[in-house]
């Protein structure tokens, strides 16, 4: 993506990313919290199981995983360190994920909804699958055991390829469930303009920017390079 | 994105994208044909109407797109007959999309739905607008009256990226748009495993995978490039 020639540098964009996330964050505690009645495991309100599915979905996998891609953009430290962290952050968004899909089953399960029928849960298992299988390929190519340099190589601009597929994803999976709720309430009487509407909508927008400026974090270079194209460092 | 690192030529993946473009046009169709009773501009079946908007944004606005994203890649001729294709499919998608939308509008208020509440609305008409300001920046820029080589060149990369986050927009709001359609047919009474429901997001995942072909086919290389690193040519 002519990386070298763009005469912009990812950094600045790397604010807005950090920016956005907390906004996104907010706004869907807001949300679920104060529009539909908070979070719990167990409960005899069934919904408030639900309301774990989005939060640990946009702040574990969505936002944690944004944070994750931006490591080696943004961090100071050597290169090892800037890789156990990226690692680190794609488990905890791993991890939140699977935890998230878990109460989306919990809440189908215990009010008798059946699952795994809409494309939302289509595409969504199919990414964190796909996410599961980038982060294990990742893990043994470049941490441990770790490839060879020529190994590596070869595997990285394809790992980064495969990753921002994945991630871009994971943001088309959060857009689809917030339609798919969001249609569900109304169906159920929501206002179609009201400010719970509103907010939803707002909130998917937000995390459209955020994956944008993600993207472009990633594919633009940390800095200027008067020397010519640098590629990512394989190691 | 590491273009040059890449050992693999873009090409192959340019023939996964004509092959999932027909399947997709042709289970859009079966769809609305066979299933959803035809296509009509004037009916007093109001449901004919709508099925002219999901045809022509699949068929038109992101088919003829992703066509018009491979023209540069695949197709023989000179830069310049390459550039009127590009322009020329990009102007038909566009025209096409706008039509489509219309027939959403026709379909909601001969039916009396409100319009521009839903996610797939917003980023459906920001997706369009975008698209409108990109076509036209690409012609002023790089056909008539044409910038001078250096603005081109600056123009370029930032035509590439923007144009592939407005097409992955246009993905996203495809994805949004079959799912709330189903949602909608499911709620009143369609069911949910069914044959109709399975097309549909069957459909959806072949637009996903022609998506990402349409990427890997931008982003890679059109042929091995011993001599390193070329950029897209910036006539």
């Amino acid at each position: 993506m002519a990386r070298g020639e763009v005469g912009v540098v990812a950094t600045p964009f790397t604010f807005f990313v950090h920016g956005l996330g907390v906004i996104a964050a907010v706004l869907v505690l807001v949300w679920c919290i104060y529009f539909r009645g908070g979070l719990a495991f167990s409960s005899s309100n069934k919904s408030l199981i639900f309301n774990i599915h989005p939060v640990l979905m946009l702040i574990g996998f969505v936002f944690v995983a944004s944070e994750a891609i931006l490591a080696y953009r943004i961090l100071p430290g050597t290169k090892e360190v800037r890789k156990i962290i990226h690692l680190s952050l794609h488990f905890i968004a791993l991890v939140l994920g699977i935890v998230g899909i878990y109460a989306a089953f919990k809440y189908h399960n215990e009010s008798g909804i059946v699952n795994l029928y809409s494309l939302h849960s289509w595409i969504g298992l199919g990414t964190i699958c796909l996410f599961g299988i980038q982060w294990l390929i990742g893990l043994v190519t470049f941490f441990y055991p770790g490839g060879s340099q020529t190994v590596k190589a070869t595997i990285l601009p394809w790992h980064v390829i495969f990753g921002l597929f994945v991630y871009i994803l994971a943001l088309a999976t959060a857009e689809l469930g917030f339609l798919e709720k969001l249609t569900f309430l109304e169906n159920s009487g929501l206002d179609k303009y009201g400010s719970e509407a509103l907010l939803v909508n707002f909130t998917a927008l937000v995390v459209v920017f955020l994956g944008a400026f993600v993207i472009l974090s990633a594919v633009l270079p940390t800095q200027r390079e008067p020397q010519g194209y640098a590629p990512i460092a394989e190691d």
